[in-house]
């Protein structure tokens, strides 16, 4: 099984790196984790993210925890990104990623990735503005990709969106993406997959199931992130909640019919700032449980059978 | 009355200065409006952040508009800024706020604000740390006022949450905490009180009121918010919206009876990404007619009576 946690739950909460790693491994009985970087902004002046990072590092050591990846949080999904319709704003974009990669290196992840970016309604609903962004992203993930692998990485994980105006936001968008970035890049670029935004029904359809993302993507998937939805949401909710519909043992079923079972899955839980500490705490500890009770099971099953 | 918007509403979806601008006038109907720092991050280069910013303020003067304050939105609420348990964290957050002020500036504003910041759990439960932590802020938002009136600002905005692991969070600490900032600061400070923080019944309980923090705090108070809530949830939501329990023409009532009516109220709704866009331009047309009409509707009464 390889099934860690995003860090998003701790923070503002949990930021320090002891802090959180203790949660994660003595607490939750966790040892892979998504580093996030709402609890180190790539932005923060170079003298100050150093040190930072090199204690997250250490944190992460001395708890035997490994950190699998770092990745974008709710900060840098606030803007436009790659797909900012001014050539200032994906400038500022690609500095932010860069500055990302180090964080990353620094951290000891392997690979860096978030959301690529949104189009604006003026620039989506426009054709041929549409396709001007597109070449542009490509072309900034292809110079991306050389910094990325300067910094010593080796992946860039991209995260599908359920938004239009967002690249890649279908099966099929995400393997065009792909296929006209074959060659262009130095390090390898995978597609993060999100079950809350593969499933989101008021753009997919009441009918959107996981088998259409797994079997359409593959192995160009290289990570998921878990979370419980009413599918009318991108809900980031826990469990046990009763607004949320997500089965995790069907959804483990899926991915192990799909040969995808060594792909890790990332627990990605976003709690409202003002919810109450007790609360959060005894809903990450429940979600855990219950995701490894669902996921674990059902690998086993499979495994032993 | 003084009524406007802050721009979150636009945040991905309509980032162009002119494109925004042209729905605050033409479309909304409104001529003042609180910018966000979610459209333009302090963080972005000098070089990048400038003429975006010089953007900003060219549409806001073509249209007529004026850009009242200039405030922090969700990327930098996701940090615990200047209460950030390590000191590069907090660090880092003074040098954000050094550099929105120079947005602030260059967009127009004559004042910048935001949530101060958040303590981390272990820092909040500890009494001497939590009071080094506020010691701190004290000196942090002291040092800051110089540099806003460095920048040509002239007052400091500061926004009440809530949580208790922020500061100010009640009537009382922010009463403190402007006293505590006598005669130190170059600017005047300010607190701004969003409705949907001031009336949050898990914190505040069931019986919190808006003439409490009226009249607790008067004419310390530069702005509001006004957000559609259940009183469960710092909510951000719109009208019409089944969930929402907020009465505008309620809190009118209240802000004339306190004497304040002449303080600016920001309508500041926060939209799910993922929400489908005409659904979003419905709802902030429906939400700006509803608050116009029922916050204008009383102050009107008020002043022809």
């Amino acid at each position: 099984m390889n099934f860690g946690i995003n860090l998003s739950f701790a923070i503002k909460r949990w930021p320090e790196p002891p802090v959180w790693a203790g949660l994660v491994r003595e607490t939750l009985g966790l040892d892979l984790v998504q580093f996030t970087y709402d609890l180190l902004d790539p932005w923060w002046p170079d003298e100050v993210r150093r040190p930072m990072a090199a204690e997250v590092r250490k944190a992460a050591n001395s708890q035997g925890i490994r950190i699998e990846s770092a990745f974008s949080g709710l900060a840098n999904y606030c803007f436009d990104g790659l797909l900012h319709p001014d050539a200032n704003g994906r400038r500022a974009s690609a500095e932010w990623w860069k500055r990302a990669f180090d964080v990353a290196a620094e951290v000891g992840a392997k690979a860096s990735g978030g959301p690529l970016g949104g189009m604006s309604i003026t620039d989506a609903s426009d054709p041929s503005r549409r396709e001007e962004r597109y070449r542009g992203l490509l072309e900034a993930v292809a110079e991306l990709s050389e910094v990325a692998a300067a910094a010593g990485l080796e992946r860039l994980q991209v995260e599908c969106t359920p938004l239009a105006r967002e690249i890649p936001y279908t099966v099929e968008q995400a393997r065009r993406f792909l296929k006209d970035l074959e060659g262009q890049c130095k390090v390898e670029v995978k597609l993060l997959i999100d079950i809350g935004h593969a499933l989101y029904q008021p753009l997919y359809g009441p009918r959107a199931r996981m088998p259409e993302w797994l079997n359409g993507l593959g192995r160009s998937i290289g990570a998921f992130h878990l979370q419980n939805t009413d599918f009318q949401s991108d809900s980031h909710w826990g469990w046990p909640d009763s607004r949320g519909l997500f089965d995790v043992a069907d959804f483990a079923r899926d991915v192990c019919a799909a040969g995808l079972d060594d792909i890790p899955a990332f627990l990605e839980i976003i709690y409202p700032f003002e919810l109450a500490d007790e609360a959060v705490l005894a809903s990450i500890k429940s979600s855990v449980a219950h995701c490894r009770r669902e996921y674990r099971g059902e690998k086993l099953e499979k495994h032993t059978a």
